[in-house]
């Protein structure tokens, strides 16, 4: 840790009240570069101490009864957890502390509920790691966050299924000791399983779109895309942790919760034609991973897009060559998204999105803080991992 | 459905108070075979009730909003469910409505309540085949309730980790469905959540045993082997459904939880020592299952008493045979636990784990009710499926 965020740290524990709401952009048409420059700076001091809580929540689960009773299971699930849940840009927990800080009333935040937020937003990140570990199972997947993904570690294979649900049955234990007696416990366990449901019920539609007959891509409509956007990302990867910050202030009661929920699901429209535009032409040294989407047939933003832009002799070379593993045929659909000018269209329509969602905020009662929204898109617009 | 059923159930809808637990016994000591007969005929009565419930709840998860928004959702999950909860011996839905009722103040018992029950046993049935559907790619199994396992069926493959996690999700939205307004919702969400990792220790512990090194069976002992079962089978099985009825009783505040957990600890106990030996020498056709025990070089309780009771040539065979896919190799197994009579001890240690919770029964204070764990010993002493 270096001398400024020990200093940092000293600071929030001689005080009770985080002044955090103070920085909060009133319009996106006011944003100047110093406040953008404020705010990346908040999101990068909240990104290491947020690093630092993590230890704490392992060691306090771990230590617990239900581990201690056979040692070698807690320090297996220690392990685990290091190997999944570290790397990555911590989006979603990261998101849940400043969304409980920036709708949080300013004089309401404590240091204490802070540290709660944390450890929910180091939940939200446990979620994420069991969904990607089941994930890479079933895409056949090689690398994840520029290591081999844990189902393809020596000694785990199939065990790796398990190893996900214990990974998962962690996140209630955390749960259970950080908010078991609080009177929003309920409601916190209601969210995080509202998330797995839609994501599960999105990864079956994004599954069975992919092992469908193949050469039939009537389904494969931007309609239909977004659809599956809405259930398998936008859930459990925005509106999990805006709305489990929300869950943890004290003025839930009146939140436009329709009007958050409609903005969460447009940033995670925006956050998943990004990582479908990756999985392709991401640079993998950054991104930390192979992509699979041409390879497993994925009805991705590219592939809803060359459809609507293609022509006859392009739809059959489509055909012939998209779900195929051979490289030859994945560079060949590399080349028709490029013809296609996929790349300029995908510049075109994140700038689209950006600028609805930049309205829909805009619309938001001034009785709802906006602040979150403009640091989670400070956080995704224009992301290159 | 029968007539007397038909009756039985009229007679159910037009009285609010349920006298079942007047049928209750008081020791086992005195327990005479007309007695047998009267629980084994309410088993089976519940057991015919218990199915009915079923059509209604999945109409009420799947035709709710969740679900409606894209209907080919709900039909999957439908199928999914169907294909996955059926057949089996419902051990676990049905303690859940005996619990419920046998525990509970005969005066204080409504129809209502076991209406609940049901939903609540039905919601364990689920949390099975949640599990077994892992369990069953894990351990790469062909067959399970007579049927191919899910993951074997055509388009479905690796997608069935997706599937399992929509059954999982769809416990989580059948109990907030109907327990969702209930003060006792988090204790209910809690006990499933403890379940799901104690099974999910039990399970790694189960599959570590089998993929370390080879040949070395020093960990192959009855003390771990109890140690593994406690954790994988037990708390799901047994304490789960009985402590859920117990939650949805208005005496649970005084109940002697720490004796009613060792109960169940130890039927845990002999329902697992019953699933290992048929693993092996039970009756494939009414099983439903292939064994994959010796196979997958599980430590079972077949594999811990033949290690303790083989001389060194036999301990060289089992060695050099278990844990091999060769059918020669398997059946050499089963010979050498049949040179060691391990039929015969199965059936005195059946006995002897049998007599033993009998005598923690009747240790309970007198405040608390025997009744649903004699209930549970119907259902599975000398089972043979």
């Amino acid at each position: 840790m270096n001398t400024t965020s020990i200093f940092l740290r000293l600071i929030n524990r001689t005080r009770k009240i985080y002044p955090i709401n103070s920085i909060s952009f009133q319009s996106a048409g006011c944003r100047c570069s110093s406040a953008y420059a404020a705010s990346v700076s908040q999101i990068a001091k909240e990104r290491e101490t947020f690093q630092d809580a993590w230890k704490g929540i392992i060691d306090n689960l771990t230590t617990n009864k239900k581990f201690t009773q056979l040692p070698e299971l807690g320090s297996w699930v220690k392990k685990v957890l290091e190997y999944n849940v570290k790397g990555g840009k911590k989006i979603r927990g990261i998101t849940t502390v400043l969304a409980y800080e920036l709708f949080e009333k300013p004089e309401n935040v404590t240091e204490e509920m802070v540290r709660l937020a944390r450890v929910a937003g180091w939940c939200t990140e446990m979620l994420q790691a069991y969904l990607i570990m089941n994930d890479d199972i079933m895409d056949g997947s090689s690398t994840r966050r520029g290591v081999p993904c844990w189902y393809r570690m020596p000694d785990v294979g199939l065990g790796a299924i398990n190893d996900a649900i214990l990974v998962y049955g962690s996140i209630y234990e955390i749960l259970k000791i950080y908010f078991g007696k609080a009177k929003e416990y309920a409601d916190i366990l209601d969210i995080f399983n509202e998330a797995l449901l839609y994501t599960s019920m999105g990864q079956h539609l994004d599954y069975a779109m992919a092992h469908r007959n193949k050469q039939d891509y009537s389904l494969f409509t931007t309609e239909r895309y977004y659809s599956i956007v809405k259930y398998k990302t936008s859930y459990y990867s925005i509106k999990l942790p805006v709305v489990l910050g929300l869950i943890l202030t004290q003025n839930r009661e009146n939140a436009p919760i329709e009007d958050i929920e409609g903005i969460c699901f447009e940033i995670g429209k925006l956050f998943q034609i990004q990582d479908d535009f990756m999985d392709c032409f991401g640079n993998e040294t950054v991104t930390g991973k192979k992509g699979t989407d041409i390879q497993e047939g994925k009805c991705s933003w590219l592939a809803v897009n060359a459809l609507q832009r293609c022509n006859d002799a392009q739809r059959t070379l489509f055909a012939q060559n998209y779900a195929s593993k051979d490289p030859d045929d994945v560079a060949s659909i590399k080349r028709l998204y490029e013809d296609l000018q996929l790349p300029k269209l995908y510049k075109e329509q994140e700038d689209e999105i950006h600028s609805g969602i930049l309205k829909k905020i805009n619309a938001l009662p001034s009785s709802t803080s906006p602040a979150i929204f403009f640091k989670l898109l400070d956080m995704i617009f224009k992301r290159s991992y």
